[in-house]
């Protein structure tokens, strides 16, 4: 596509391209934006080294010929963004159809970008979606991430780690991910630490020695209860030194009735304020279900689920042109991609998003066309239901959404530390009514056209339909 | 844990890990082994860098103390492998609880593999057997692998595009995942392409003047049959030109439909070898479904469904102790982890897996012990249902399956081409009776252990769960 573009002569033909979502994911109603830091980095540093351009030089095409000119490949060697981009920081709730971000300038810089933005965005906004939904569901425990082991990749398990703590979650198990990041950090030993000693009890007493300052017991590694009176003898004595231990983990069996057994065990012994940890392919689902029945856990480990976003793997993010232009001052045309489909039915222009809220929180979006002017009575259409309607005028308040990042080329954005990030992820969350929250049929959440915006995106359909 | 290890002075202590898969991926019957040479490369290259050290240094516990003292930090700085590793070559097809891979040696060194061997071998292995479920269901046809913008981060799609390479598919749409593995990369334009110009004719005659060797035109922009007449016109003049057209790519609407009448256009034109590429959210179970209805379609953009695997996006496997021994002299103490779930107990030992095959194909696995005698006439149990029971004697050719990998630390494996690689997962599938490789129901392939094993296993879990 940039080949096409530079052999066109396009040099000077603009662009402008939204980043958003069509499907709810999770069967929910929102997601959480995530991964913007993590593409500001890439923007920052992506260049074409001599390998990668040696590299291009031997592919071939169908006439056996080079598929690329020297000449182009000598362009590419200094190509540099120039683009302006604009996008919602990370931690925002947002909605499908709802531009998580939107970038406008040379229309090959900004095509380039389309695989990369959309695998950082795409997949950390997942996950910090998800960890938001169990995170809710642990209704304010601990949660950590667990999941390095069955992560798809390392960066996989990197980016989950870092969109799960946007989304809530309190610490991760992956200490690279902590290092890199600077998420708190959080781990206990595996069964195989049990199975290395001849026996439970002298397993137990090891660990209390080497680890004073991390002392959770995995106590399944051979039967549950009796591994719990275990773990209490063993604390009973380590109190004796002045050593306290944190807890005890299950990492299978029936976590409802051995939690609540356990609870009585360790409050009967006198460690009433000892933690009760549960892993073993927890989800939100499971953690409501446990908690439903009166499970005394106090900390979740949570892995598989949450880093691989277990039941919808994928935001199904696209990336899709709205308007072009022949060069920086020539006038805007907008486009629209129409299909059989109507949920494919992309946006046109250079659309912003604003958020209407009142004192109960956020109300209702509208998405508008920033170059036109805003208009006094502002009232929005649902695109996929146009009898949807609302009038986002009179006592409400309203911001903004997409803030700039980059302007001819030049990261003009801040990233807040990620501790901030998360903090504004559980702020913007309390803005949302626990209807729209919950996880079974979940009320849904106000989006729609302004109206000007609506009647062009019509007429432009039918133009495409037309012709 | 490895901290734990050396405080306790176990640096002499000795541990076999098996690195295994419980459940059959996607409900089928076999999972491919792949992952193992990007794990030699991180076997390889991997140390404590001072930067690591230093963060690891900062870590505390709930004492508020460091977690751990400088002088194992001192140790970590100048960690090595010793270790002795086994291991399937990539492309062998596997089953459940057979170990894809052997860990031997200081227990300290095999414990830090645990998270990432899992996180490398999983996925990979994951992708390659979605790929090859993919491409059972293409029949032959050329299979692209189309995921990276909604892969699980950059290295999630980098190892989708070599898991899915090894396991059948054809080419990828990662150009960097071209370069780094060698993996032929095909693609098309996208509908942006189209946009960017005034109408659709004009877009693919501009195409047709730029990529001559690469002329997919992608019809479904906005009406699928109007655009691919207007292809077909393209075609016309470029033919005149005596350039020839790929053919047209769908990625919407009703792919059967579409693809027959489209192939009628195409034939009445004159393009008879012209190929109908179709996309567009398609996995193992659409693709049959298409070919069951007569589609005309010759090419498959697989994406999302593929690189996430999205009906089951991590494999379950998990790497468990097997033996421990005082020091390497010392005899192996064999261990099981038990559970109250009889699918988590794990199998003891230095396991190899035989496989035996007659005139037809594979009959059968046998997992043994590798130290203990070997028995003249080999009998495997299943051990989730000891009814099940083969003799594995006459008759029969066998091989094992894992290979000499690492011996004391150093690699004494060299990996074989990628296109090997996926040449061997050709060869081991075609052993699999069709019967097996079917997507509903399939038949089950025998997997058990030796006999002596299986006591072995039974007498430890008595053992265990009375001790």
């Amino acid at each position: 596509m940039a080949y096409g573009y530079w052999k066109r002569g396009f040099h000077e033909k603009e662009a402008a391209f939204q980043l958003f979502f069509r499907k709810k994911p999770f069967n929910g109603t929102f997601a959480i934006a995530a991964g913007l830091e993590s593409a500001i980095d890439f923007l920052k540093n992506f260049r074409y080294q001599p390998d990668d351009l040696s590299y291009l030089a031997t592919l071939t095409g169908t006439d056996d010929k080079p598929l690329f000119e020297p000449a182009f490949l000598d362009y590419l060697s200094h190509f540099r963004f120039t683009l302006d981009i604009d996008a919602m920081p990370e931690g925002t709730v947002v909605f499908p159809y709802e531009p998580l971000l939107r970038v406008q300038g040379p229309i090959i810089q900004a095509q380039l970008l389309e695989s990369p933005l959309l695998n950082i965005i795409n997949f950390q906004s997942l996950i910090a979606t998800k960890a938001a939904r169990i995170c809710y569901a642990a209704q304010g425990d601990h949660v950590v991430e667990f999941g390095m082991r069955r992560a798809q990749g390392i960066d996989g398990a990197l980016s989950a780690a870092r969109g799960a703590y946007i989304g809530g979650c309190h610490s991760t198990s992956n200490v690279l991910a902590g290092k890199m990041f600077g998420i708190p950090v959080k781990g206990t030993h595996a069964h195989s630490w049990i199975m290395a000693f001849d026996d439970e009890p002298a397993s137990f007493e090891a660990w209390g020695e080497v680890m004073p300052g991390n002392l959770l017991f995995l106590v399944d590694t051979y039967e549950s209860i009796r591994g719990a009176k275990r773990a209490i003898e063993t604390a009973k004595k380590l109190k004796a030194k002045n050593i306290d231990i944190l807890g005890v983990r299950l990492d299978s069996g029936d976590l409802a009735h051995l939690s609540i057994e356990i609870r009585k065990l360790l409050d009967e012994a006198g460690f009433k304020s000892a933690k009760i940890m549960a892993s073993n392919e927890l989800d939100e689902y499971i953690i409501s279900d446990l908690k439903h029945q009166g499970a005394k856990i106090d900390l979740w480990g949570v892995g598989t689920h949450l880093v691989t976003g277990k039941d919808q793997p994928a935001l199904d993010g696209v990336y899709k042109l709205s308007a072009v232009r022949d060069n920086k001052k020539a006038p805007w045309r907008y486009k629209v991609k129409i299909s059989e489909q109507l949920v494919k039915v992309t946006n046109p222009g250079i659309s912003q998003v604003r958020r209407y809220s009142n004192d109960e929180g956020f109300v209702g979006d509208m998405i508008y066309d920033a170059p036109s002017p805003f208009p006094k009575n502002p009232v929005a259409i649902d695109p996929l239901d146009p009898t949807e309607v609302m009038e986002m005028g009179e006592g409400y308040t309203s911001t903004d959404l997409l803030v700039p990042i980059m302007r001819e080329g030049k990261v003009v954005y801040m990233p807040p530390a990620l501790s901030d990030v998360r903090e504004n992820t559980l702020t913007q969350l309390s803005q949302l009514r626990p209807a729209m929250r919950r996880f079974l049929y979940p009320q849904p959440y106000f989006t729609g056209l302004e109206r000007s915006l609506y009647d062009r995106k019509l007429s432009l359909i039918q133009e495409a339909k037309k012709g």
